[in-house]
């Protein structure tokens, strides 16, 4: 493992520079951790968080009857724990090993410190940060939508029954975003995108639609 | 508007405490804009970042033909260009609002200047981001888990015709997934949840289907 390059993998140091990866290497720790080792436990103050290096780590939380519900499972390049140091003191949750993994230890006290004393490091932190949630914002918002098109044609083609190639929509368009899990903008911007496509016409709340064919494809589109 | 109100919105500002919130409402301007007022445009020196308090401001790119794509459409709590005050300098694209709108303005200057003597607020900032971050990772997964079962029982369907209540997968589970658009942990998964309410007994690549109607619902799901 190039702890290097794992660190540089994460999306809380995307913003870092060399310079700035020193600074993290200095305080950092390698850790070999073994299978099923407890690397810590809900409740129990935080002394700092971890990198994945190599293998991967379940982070889960028990319930009264001792049954495990995993929060996530953490791949090379992931964080975990790194809310803990900043918040309450204590970890959240049990972390354990599924694999002999190679982890990244940063110290609680010696990192704060280090953002304390670097503040161009906090601020790349910061960038990197705020690009990357700028991307998965972006991501969510094309995940959310990439159904829509499918749900509609479905929804049309349920109303026109067999034969017909004409409806007549019988709620508001807000009430059919709503039908279909979505907002009125993604709506109208899949009405658009099947206009665009030429599968259909819109003229208020008549729909033509111009090829059942690939309006019924749509429908399945998921599988291609 | 209420300006506090609107920049404790933000995820950028997410973790920010009262006392940080002073120091940010000393060096923002509130900004009224009109309509269709250009922001900024493409390429220009990035004066500084925006938080939309009411209305909602279109940033878009102009292809060389002039046509305009737009990036995202920022609604209030949203924040733009904030990525700009980091990186190289100028900023990435247009701005404009779509309506009449209230904003909050941060000079880059200032901004930096405040994170650079105000290493807590930095902090307090990381530690925010950090947490939207895990959370948006985390809605990515639910997404991105979401229409898997719908499709697995699509396929199985598919696979056992009008008739069969049981099918042999003619592919290996990870070609399966891939098929599906996913991957193997998640499609794991996936016969898991079905097995677990009763649709589905999983014999290796055996999968008898237990209950056709209740998965023939699944693949509509959506529709719910």
């Amino acid at each position: 493992m190039d702890i290097r390059d794992a660190i540089k993998r994460c999306p809380l140091f995307a913003g870092v520079t060399n310079d700035d990866l020193d600074h993290l290497l200095r305080i950092s720790k390698a850790r070999e951790s073994t299978k099923g080792e407890l690397l810590f436990s809900d409740g129990e103050v935080a002394a700092g968080f971890f990198i994945v290096g190599t293998g991967k780590v379940k982070v889960f939380k028990l319930s009264p009857d001792g049954k495990e519900r995993i929060l996530h499972i953490v791949h090379p390049g992931g964080t975990f724990a790194e809310a803990a140091i900043f918040g309450s003191g204590t970890y959240p949750a049990y972390a354990q090993p599924l694999e002999a993994s190679q982890l990244i230890f940063f110290p609680k006290r010696e990192f704060l410190d280090l953002l304390r004393s670097d503040s161009q490091l906090a601020i790349n932190m910061i960038a990197g940060l705020s690009r990357f949630l700028r991307q998965f914002a972006n991501q969510i918002e094309e995940l959310t939508f990439k159904d829509v098109p499918a749900r509609l044609a479905r929804y049309l083609l349920d109303l026109a029954g067999d034969e017909a190639k004409q409806v007549e929509l019988p709620i508001s368009k807000s009430q059919l975003a709503s039908k279909l899990g979505t907002v009125s903008e993604t709506l109208s911007r899949t009405f658009r995108k099947l206009t665009d496509d030429d599968l259909i016409v819109v003229r208020g709340k008549v729909i033509e639609l111009l090829d059942r064919d690939r309006l019924e494809d749509l429908t399945f589109s998921f599988k291609e």
